[in-house]
């Protein structure tokens, strides 16, 4: 417990004023602590490609002025009357989601991100007394507890902080569909997804292939604990690895051609989207019925096998590629995100903002 | 063991000369028995909308002349001298194949649709030794005992024969997706396929929604066993039954709107096509990651499963509602077929043949 937080608290923040508007540096306010919440001194924030569309407006339903950032590592400064979880000094970390109804059937199985009320987004979102939510690119932030996870204490911070996001958008559906001994999955893209998601599918015992553009990031494929990796420029690839795969994992946000993976799988094999297109998907349903195949999609993870799932990069030495950047870098690491000129995660020092 | 069938057996069947040409009355040689092959002499012989697709060469690859049909009810007239399974008399079914490799891990765990050799179909498709196969409007057939099944008593033959496609096209994802008490499925489209998974899907438990273009057949889908039925022409359907059904089980061949479809879906819900339109289907992959949902398909069943299928339509009463047919209707029933204009399925006697 700690009193001398029994006002808001006042925090520097990298703000977007409106969409594609430049950041500026200025202050918002984070509530005062209620009895639960946590207040979290920031140390790095990773930049998600997600930020980008957001800052950008090109999804619906921007909230300006917008502080983006959902991949959060920082350590905990004050505790709400009631916190039992967290003391003073723990390193912890803050996702895509800050609240939920904590009723419904899926905040009770601990699948909070379907909740049925909607689940409150770092920020971009509006919380349940409708005030805006301001995320990551800021000093401090106050989240309840029961959305914080303990960083554990092998994990560098600033290595940690994409986990939150990157690392829990790979590792669900990895965990969901069964990705083992014995399996053999593939991971479509190898940029700030795909690169976690070759150490997750490797460390939990799979044969692993990536499938990239071009032949270029080949090398550190394997040093991250891939078994193949293939060019999907070559058309050969597609004949060479017919019906090889339990699951294909695509971390791509472009449009793919779904019929042409989906000659990738074995039978019951599933094609599991974690990026999102803008336009449409097209598939031929012969290519599903002929091997009872599925295409499916994947949101982050819940709060418990975020945990999990840390602890897991714990102990397996699992741990995103990552350029550190001060805070005045962040809009040129925008543009080198839409250049996929990043190996593989932008992190930015909070200690520059 | 009989030994009276040492030849080739002339049979009369019912043929097509090439894609879209008219029927022919005319006779095949169907093989000597084999020492585990049944000779069948069939009762009826149900009409697939496939056979329809078939016949008029709309699908690549189609072997002329054909002979189509592959829903074959019968009685077993001679069986070679190894068989075990069935005696003179019994009354047997064969579906949409009539053998497949015996050895790949598909055919090893009963799911012989799916067999890496490529299983070969009851029509239109070639045998292992390169042969023509000829389906079931035809008065004999000849087919290994391992793609027999057995008749129960209490089913009437004539409505049985559907079974072998209809029946096991939706029996076996019904079954694969879990369908049981608790469950909310709905069925897409109420024909041929559709009024008989309405039966299983009640029969196995599961709260049933029927979900058709108009309110017509609304009453028929309430005594088949459907707890709801919702017009897709309106679009409060959509509104009203959004985040439902565990299941949504396709039958129509026409593309869906298949973002609306997936709007109804629970979460982890799936929507399995078994009818397969000609130009893709679109979809945002939004609306699988919102979700966690999945398109699927799936491609009849297996021999055991068909077996299966039987005996539970035996156990619970479960019969496609049919018109049977003269052998001389073939024609005419195809174009009612086309214009929906059948309750639920033709059956052709083939004693008229």
């Amino acid at each position: 417990m700690c009193n001398n937080h029994k006002s808001m608290t006042t925090t520097r923040v990298l703000s977007v004023p409106s969409a594609k508007a430049s950041f500026e540096k200025t202050t918002i306010e984070r509530r005062e602590l209620r009895p639960y919440d946590i207040l979290i001194d920031i140390k790095y924030s990773g930049i998600c490609h997600s930020d980008i569309h957001s800052a950008f407006g090109e999804w619906a339903g921007g909230i300006f002025p917008m502080v983006p950032g959902h991949e959060i590592a920082g350590v905990v400064e004050a505790v709400g009357s009631e916190v039992t979880k967290y003391v003073v000094g723990d390193r912890v970390g803050v996702g895509c989601f800050v609240d939920s109804c904590g009723e419904c059937e899926y905040c009770l199985s601990g699948e909070e991100q379907y909740c049925t009320k909607g689940v409150i987004n770092t920020y971009n979102g509006l919380d349940y007394d409708g005030n805006p939510t301001y995320g990551g690119y800021s000093q401090k932030i106050v989240v309840t507890e029961g959305f914080v996870v303990r960083i554990p204490d092998g994990l560098d911070m600033a290595v940690a902080s994409p986990l939150l996001c990157a690392g829990i958008t790979t590792f669900s559906p990895l965990k969901h569909w069964n990705t083992g001994p014995g399996k053999k999955v593939a991971i479509v893209g190898m940029g700030g997804l795909g690169h976690v998601a070759i150490q997750f599918a490797h460390a939990m015992g799979a044969e692993v292939t990536v499938l990239s553009r071009s032949v270029n990031k080949k090398e550190e494929a394997l040093k991250f604990g891939a078994d193949h990796y293939f060019a999907t420029s070559d058309p050969a690839t597609f004949k060479g690895l017919a019906g090889r795969f339990d699951l294909i994992l695509n971390t791509v946000s472009a449009n793919l051609d779904v019929d042409a993976y989906l000659s990738l799988l074995r039978i019951d094999g599933t094609l599991v989207n974690i990026g999102a297109p803008a336009k449409p998907d097209k598939y031929h349903v012969f290519s599903l019925i002929m091997g009872r195949r599925s295409i499916a999609g994947s949101l982050v993870g819940g709060i418990r096998e975020t945990q999990e799932m840390l602890d897991f990069a714990d102990e397996h030495g699992i741990a995103p590629m990552i350029e550190v950047i001060s805070a005045d870098q962040v809009e040129e690491s925008y543009e080198r995100v839409l250049k996929s000129d990043v190996r593989y995660r932008f992190v930015i020092d909070i200690s520059t903002l």
